[in-house]
């Protein structure tokens, strides 16, 4: 492909605004050449100033606007199942946001239809997988020179949940990050799941159960815990762990520029996940755009989007429950990379 | 009391030919006055050179050597009940290295033997709370500039295990340091145990579960998780994240000397608890040491002893049924300081 | 400007190459244009499959070549005059890499050119301007917290010199990266220079004056030390602490995945400073493609590569003579941005 | 010796105080003996409860008092050579705080007084000789794994200076540490010394040249850089790196419990030094005592306390003439240590 790499982008909220300044401003090789936003005002606020783009309320009229040649599905979650099955009819390459589908059935028919095709062309937005440090973890892990992984420690704290968070969704969404990190980094499949609630801290709204420890265990025997915590006030982080036979390996411990005065030394703590993970949203555009102009999809798939939903399931009903939940996948459908 | 403290030590093995050289040579304010150990040998060689201290094979006779006036005992935790009683019977204050008892049922029955007395005589040798980190991280919780803590997050790990250890004593030889500074930290008992066991590493000796994760409740709601690893090859490690409302903290992180070079910026990571706490054994027994001298008995006490021994326990019991355990304490005797 | 900025890249040797890289598959909204290389198979080859780029051996061929709306030269210092005054004659923006020219007479003929246009043209790849953790010490200096800078304390490591490096080269190339950093961070001219010559390692070329302490007094009356050490073997490292009269922030620190194994805990030193100031570079082509676009010239001026140069020169000589050794600028003429 | 160590003291003031204590509560193996003070109430407190050491205003008579058996010099250094010359002239084992006399000429008399009697008596008070950091640094650079030192980077803060305190005593009192500690730690006699002097921090009481940067040579060829900084207002810092020629070792850096909220990661500053040189006072004299009891005289010596003494008056004529200036120094008497 020699020219620019021609998007819809579905969704014009906080996040589909993102991408579209990423795909215009930051990465190279794409153009943003529809936008799709049930509200048209918000849509047409997005696109402002970008050179023929579309503008549309409505799904398939954006993927079938001149010029569209992949497309970026970063609306609501219930709206990803229509968006990547239209895409699917029309053969486009597509970069969904995680989650894929606000549950596990719909992940499933997903993972059908893409496996009906005979191709891939989903890559599922879980873009931990692309900022440096993690890359670096996974990179050492796989490796081998720690030995095998025998326990992930995982720490994932907000400043603040969003109006009408549940508890539930500290696992199904807030958690959904380490459950696709986590199975990417050790190469398996979590086979059950059990979460403790302690009492909840003074400033997380009142019923929700927050923080949790979610704890996972794999199918090869590795156990995994996450400490969820959306209210703790202070900051982003976002940290993990990997505790190997022959040594352990940390990331996402605070960096930059280290402060001295008034009796202490500090560093910053982001306070928003964009911050913190900039530079893996950039590249994993950019990385879509790349393999997508080569004719090729990479990156995590659809099947890795039923996992993490199928999980998250579990967990909430372990949440629920109290006690320990086993995870049942599905059957894994052959899935071919086209190129 | 104007001249030195005359201690007589219980048992002359590692830990105990250290704190002789500590008495002797590092703590001010007392001197070795009776050393006893089965082994005659050993208790003269750890004596050697220490102007006015008798050795003895047997316990009772060693008490009753002239000048002295309290007992360190550090011989196998088999032989401390009859040690502490022995010395409860003399009148005689005592630091009892941890475990106070191997068995909750003994534990219980020293604590009642010295509510029988009426008045505090026992120290047990829960040293971290000794250690300026974790004096530093009790002092920040206890301040309340954080808010209530949630969840402590704790990684144990030493080089290798000695011979004959079992999956068992990682959670009550181990892990009893935890739960002793868990119950200190949080000021709660804990109230429930769940062991959760990866496969083990290749580096464990066969058949032992190493590491663990290991679970607590405490009855304020706080969570409180621990790996334990003694096996993991590379360093003697001891950390601690306490998790609160309005922030956290964290102890143990690797400090020291960084030295650059080859591709790297390295810290040394400690190889032995000797070398991790000495400063805290150090510490320790001089506060000990000061408050006998001034007629007071401070530090953690037979109750604490008990409550390790009955978590331990619970934490045992866990390990080999995988669910989840309560912890069921008896009836707290009233203790007196003797001040 | 709605189309792609049209690039032409003078130089196609590693940083040639590295830019068209970035102009290619980095950064958005340019492309590139034309390349000189007096080497036409250099060009030809790091052009490869660039659609629409023409190759040419003559700089003023490649900025006449269709397309061509501003330059980024890349070539080698003694061709910089050259390429900038057949730029202005043009009056095509530019992104010169530093140094701006080889010494601070030339340097001084370009800053008078631009004069004569009446209007800034020239953008100078000073690019630690644009790094992260540059930009945070610049803002915190800025914004006065710490009150006003006092001294700034920087060391500037390379694993190895490139063959025919001479130690006057250590001031003039290596550290006018400090020059250039110290005048930005503390708004100020640098007025005299002394320089420190330890005996040099054995891991120094023979005849090599490596390492130098270089140290700069500043108008305000600042003091700046610089440990510039081209042979130190073991990594890039690039520090820079500022002590100002309330506290003081250091940037530059070893950064990244934390590994504990074997005795130590370790972080990867980069060895390379297109890998650590990878993002700078990114983010400074980025910055200069989106302010040409917008008809604006920002970033470090021609002033600043004339400055730059200077003081080099001034440190040449102190570095010879042993002695300290006073800046002299020449006035500096009246620059307009175009906007 | 079997007894405890009789120790007289002289100078009850802050440090004499401090070592009172230290002597009676903390270090095993001596007792204070005698407190010799011009101010006989302040003597009296500092000696308030303990048993056996009898009180004086008379340097002479606290020497020749019952039970003692070496002196320990904390008096103004003004104080020092007199008692010196006293505890010389009865043949006792001295450990002299630092400055061993407030200029070289006195301090030339006490190595020839020393030298005189054929044996070593007297250990100095460079008290970071026996800092863990430093010694981990000194046995570092001793074992030659990284090479021969090129250069040290020292840092040394206060939070602000006592009053009277002028822009000499920077170099000849705060700096004499960072003098001792590099000819430690080099192994080398510095041989030149150059100041330079940015303009002072408005937090300086007006009239001190504070901060200064102060550049010692050694007869190595070395290159030692020290920021001293005395009203810095936040905290106490003591750093120091060492370049050699295949790597960097860093010591001094922040270190405990890390503390995240509000939006910063922070680490406590200590602000005294007597915080964060406790344990390396204490360790020296454990040292001391331990040595003494066996008839050694170790630490550092006569000849180090009067080339720091030199050195430091070199520096403060380099201050006040802005230029460089040798350092000469006497030929070293031979000094025998009695064992």
């Amino acid at each position: 492909m020699s020219g620019l790499l021609g998007v819809a982008v579905m969704g014009a909220g906080h996040m589909g605004a993102d991408h579209i300044r990423r795909l215009d401003r930051v990465v190279s090789g794409a153009r943003v050449a529809a936008v799709a936003d049930p509200d048209a005002e918000r849509a047409k606020e997005a696109v402002g100033g970008i050179d023929g783009a579309t503008v549309h309320t409505d799904v398939e009229a954006a993927l079938d606007a001149p010029g569209v040649e992949a497309v970026l599905i970063a609306s609501p979650g219930e709206a990803h199942e229509e968006a990547l099955l239209a895409a699917f009819a029309r053969g486009l390459p597509v970069l969904c946001e995680k989650p894929m589908a606000p549950d596990s059935a719909g992940a499933l028919r997903v993972v059908e239809a893409e496996a009906r095709l005979g191709r891939r062309l989903a890559q599922i937005g879980f873009m931990r997988r692309y900022d440096a440090e993690y890359r670096q973890l996974k990179s050492l892990l796989d490796g081998g020179r720690l030995g095998r992984p025998l326990m992930l420690h995982c720490v994932h704290r907000n400043v603040s949940s969003p109006p009408h968070f549940t508890s539930a969704m500290l696992v199904t969404s807030s958690v959904s990050h380490e459950i696709d990190a986590a199975r990417w980094l050790l190469g398996q499949e979590l086979s059950a799941v059990t979460v403790l609630r302690p009492r909840p801290s003074a400033s997380a709204p009142r019923g929700l159960l927050d923080p949790q420890l979610v704890l996972f265990e794999t199918e090869g025997g590795a156990v995994v815990d996450v400490e969820i915590f959306v209210n703790c006030g202070f900051g982003y982080e976002v940290r993990c762990e990997a505790v190997c036979e022959a040594g352990s390996a940390r990331i996402g411990e605070t960096r930059g520029m280290l402060v001295t005065g008034a009796g202490s030394a500090r560093q910053e703590v982001p306070q928003d996940y964009l911050v913190r993970f900039s530079d893996a949203y950039d590249r994993e555009v950019r990385a879509w755009v790349d393999a997508t102009r080569r004719g090729r999809v990479t990156g995590p798939d659809a099947w890795d989007g039923y996992a993490a939903a199928t999980v998250a399931e579990a967990g909430a009903r372990a949440l629920e429950t109290g006690v320990r939940t086993p995870v049942e996948l599905a059957p894994r459908p052959p899935l071919r990379d086209p190129a």
